[in-house]
């Protein structure tokens, strides 16, 4: 193991509230307590791939003493994929080399983290993963930064729109991120009292949701919330039968949210409306819980490169932060288990 | 003038943070110091026009003593308007005498308030007015409760969405309430620092547009955020000309935000998104101003009816709230002035 | 075991939001599942030790749909136990004999737990527990809902303090809830960004902490937050070397934050205030993630009345909600590790 | 009327969320609109009295671009005050000269206006005020940022702690900033819907407080949350007879909101406590209408100094910002009215 002197670190993806509290707790901890020399990547694998001008600058504990409540990274993303073209491997590695970064901390999803395994088997990179995912489907960690903060947004629109919900005697159908898990919308649904919450994993049965709200309507109650994960699908003849012709004669098509809203317009004679909520839920300031995890996070991944931990993420088991492999780690959508939808189906109505 | 015992209320048009506010202060204002039965009337004029068996229901002070902080209206709302058909205006009229009620104060908007206006002329309906506009486009008030809910919540979108298209370099626009008058995008454009803010009252120049944030891109700065009134529109030759066809191979059309996001990716390169607050501006609990506006209207509404003042409206004016003619008061859309905006464009970069 | 029909629930202690989502999360999944009958207990303890006319009533499923997001609890509390007096034990259980409570959920800390572990155990009633303690102390579970809320709450307060301490170049000392165990001070001094971070279980060093202020102020920040425990204590000879006197010649004391205050003044010759939170963690709407927590807890609650699992409490475990027998779930206090605070320690400075 | 090149200015007195909008736009203004040079002044009138390395520094654009959302003064603060000892005004005007500023914009309150009036009418110093009270109590405006910040803030408190005085059946007294005018207390009294709130303006009846809760205990209502200023005060009787000693034998002596919970509990039997909401009511992101009304004075008052309306102060009057001599302007506090007061009044109980 090459000794470390000067550490690289970047992000990489979709961004998630707290990823400027990992950046932080990454250069305070390496810097005060290992006396290493710190760099930030600019733009995720970009910055060493095709580096520009400002894409490797040093961090220093004043840069980032007070980012912790701030949105976004500091450090920018990008989606770039050094193993998506031949050869782009060979440039990260080697342009590591001239920057002189003897360790890399790589901040970032599946596929960021995937190409830091790569990386560190193929070449041998000293390099430490920590897990980013604003969705939760990471199977390696129980949890992730950004979910705890994309849950809390949404549990506040649902508050919100319930009483405009309740005060027209409409339902109002919220879309929520979540394409291939539903974890947010489980979330935001369940703390946000919504009375149907639909995620990617459970096919909907639209009549026995339009049975709900009549019986709803019947009772006084001819209003609600629908919470659904913007991957949520419903089959083809559904979208045609209600479509509508634009003043240019275009049919309309929307999301899954416009479209549900629709069909229980149809089948239940409810004014229906929807909301998508999308890129409100990635930014601003992180929740308290998503600030001390990304910091323990930080923490951790600095212990590891000071172990020499190469090839490892950082991860949340129970209430510890633990190392994994990063191979092991990778790879597979964690979903909603059934029982824990089971919880939220008891409050359906 | 008839003595009054029996005061009714009712809500009407589209909800706004406060209603609840009004509702509160009319009632134990009415109760507490003039002695009046109140009695809330469901979903506008709807509520005497088809009154159902929940229509006309007794208002005590404990049912509303802590409604205050509640989105929504407790009354419901419907956009029913009885000079729409033949005879209803008269039905009206004799159900309110059926239920025995003496005065009314109705709260809503121009539509609500000019059915007031014309049940005083025509049939000398004691009644008091009080003006409800989260658009803030009502002529007779300097402003009205709902609108500071309004842009609190469009500004703290506006917060977190900066982070997100900073860290991704992305240029995001965000659609924001008002058909007609552009206050909303205004106040929030100012507040949450959008680097350019449209509104309905001017037209948008998308090539100066796109030059701004060639500009920001040349100094290092390739993101920017766009605040843009719903109501905003531009020459259908831009629509055409980015139309994208989905999987059934029709065009798909949005509303501006979106249209406006393809026109200027299309300009300037930079990636970029859009977002359509809607509903989410609406609901959830009023900021304080607005609990204060609210409930400073109520008490002015309840002396209005003590005072006998019929076909008068309760306005704000300067620090001040005094009432002033309905029929004069409503009818007119108050729009963004020229130098409000200047204001604004001050900031544009 | 007896068959169960009417279950009972009572909330007992200091309130910590979150205590609504378990009482509306036992009552909806008892009478929809299971079809018990439910009943809320007024007041803790004190509603079966000595029943008022409303100590005991119905709880149905639309008293309970939309109490998730109310801070408190609907079912009143207090701080009653019936084994501090000889007898009371046994009125207890014939009280509930006589309202036919069948089963009972028991909802609180180590005290209101305590009670409920030796009536299962003395008098073979058929009780469940749940866990509920702010200060997140209680041995048995890995956390508990109210205390990511309390951190929530302090931390926006550390936020929102940092502002005025640089801008008047002040020190600022926040006292925050703990009085054996520094959690809450934790969380909030960690995702806040106070300079110094004191709590209950280490003992501060006055000299150090001065130290750490002088050497900020003479690389220009002359200001900094400090976040303590209200239970951490400091020698008596600092309290009265900087004893002042009030107009009335009485000495003037404080709590530890008003104490601290006054020896960072002493030893930095730096301006210095103090902030108590106090009431105010307590209160309000619960975090997502507090409203999630307590409907699992509720929820498996309600399961383990159905399991007929008495004696034993609900409680977190990595991801899991499981159950633990009361008897040894309670009458330890957990504080915070070292290698925790040691992660704290960190930013420092 | 000397050409302005150089536009200084400074900050001075206690903080409210606002400043940074009026530092901003006069900034953006001054620059872009007027190709003025601007430079900050550090710590009010200090840094022209007695200027450090730091004290006047340029400020662009870039600076402050982004600054809008944060609390306090990037320019700091102090209270330093040029006509309190002999000379000092003269060494003000002096800097000002070698520093090259050829006009000079005071942000603050009372004290920081009166040395602005003295300045320009002792020495012509070409200088334009901007009004700064969180406490609203200036005379010569309607309102001033930073008000509604800190009711918003004092309101949201009240919001949280009704919540933990209906569990606990428990009076609480929120101690809400305000010296001599009640101003914050009534609008967060008003909004935060307390039981009673007390104001400097008006002498406390604490036998009416004490029936009041007493009746309110009588239909069942044994709690209650009381708004109170800091500046209320009781007559010294209330003090001495409630004293308690703590264990060295000393008499504990707190505010008003402290005393008035001892004698309140005195008189109800009902279990009482107090919070002190202090520093918590300044700092922090200012609310939308306070970032509004901020930059509409940074813009006027840059205006005022292409204008050379010198001598003169920025101010609210209905809608309108305007321009008032701030000789005239300053010197009065501003009180709450009685009928303002009567409003709340109504909803004591």
């Amino acid at each position: 193991m090459a000794e470390v002197r000067r550490v690289g670190m970047l992000t990489g993806g979709g961004d998630a509230p707290g990823l400027n509290g990992v950046i932080r707790a990454v250069t305070v901890k390496c810097i005060e307590d290992y006396g290493y020399e710190v760099v930030g990547i600019k733009r995720g694998w970009k910055g060493l791939l095709a580096p520009e001008e400002d894409s490797v600058q040093k961090l220093t504990v004043d840069d980032v003493r007070y980012i912790l409540d701030e949105g976004g990274t500091v450090l920018l993303s990008s989606r770039t994929n050094p193993y998506k073209k031949e050869g782009d491997a060979e440039k990260v590695v080697k342009n590591m080399q001239e920057f002189g970064i003897d360790a890399l901390v790589a901040i970032g999803g599946d596929d960021t983290l995937g190409v830091a395994s790569r990386l560190h088997k193929d070449f041998g990179v000293q390099i430490v993963g920590c897990p980013k995912t604003i969705d939760n489907d990471l199977s390696g960690t129980d949890t992730c930064f950004g979910y705890d903060t994309a849950v809390s947004i949404a549990t506040e629109a649902l508050d919100r729109i319930r009483t405009t919900a309740r005060s027209h005697e409409r339902i109002l159908v919220v879309e929520i991120m979540g394409r291939h898990a539903g974890w947010i919308t489980y979330g935001a649904g369940l703390a946000g009292a919504a009375n149907v919450t639909l995620i990617p994993e459970v096919e909907p049965d639209l009549d026995a949701i339009a049975d709900l709200f009549k019986k709803r309507a019947e009772r006084g109650e001819k209003w609600g919330v629908v919470a659904v994960s913007e991957g949520v699908t419903i089959g083809e003849e559904y979208i045609t039968q209600t479509a509508e012709r634009d003043e240019f004669g275009h049919i309309r098509l929307g999301g899954i949210a416009e479209t549900l809203a629709k069909e229980l317009k149809e089948r239940t004679g409810i004014d229906t409306r929807h909301v998508v909520l999308g890129h409100l839920q990635r930014g601003g300031t992180p929740t308290a819980y998503d600030r001390i995890l990304s910091t323990r996070y930080g923490i951790r991944a600095a212990e590891a490169v000071k172990n020499g931990e190469w090839g490892k993420m950082v991860a949340l088991r129970g209430s510890d932060i633990v190392t994994v492999s990063l191979e092991e780690a990778t790879g597979e959508t964690r979903t909603v288990p059934e029982d824990l939808y089971d919880v939220l189906k008891t409050f359906f109505g």
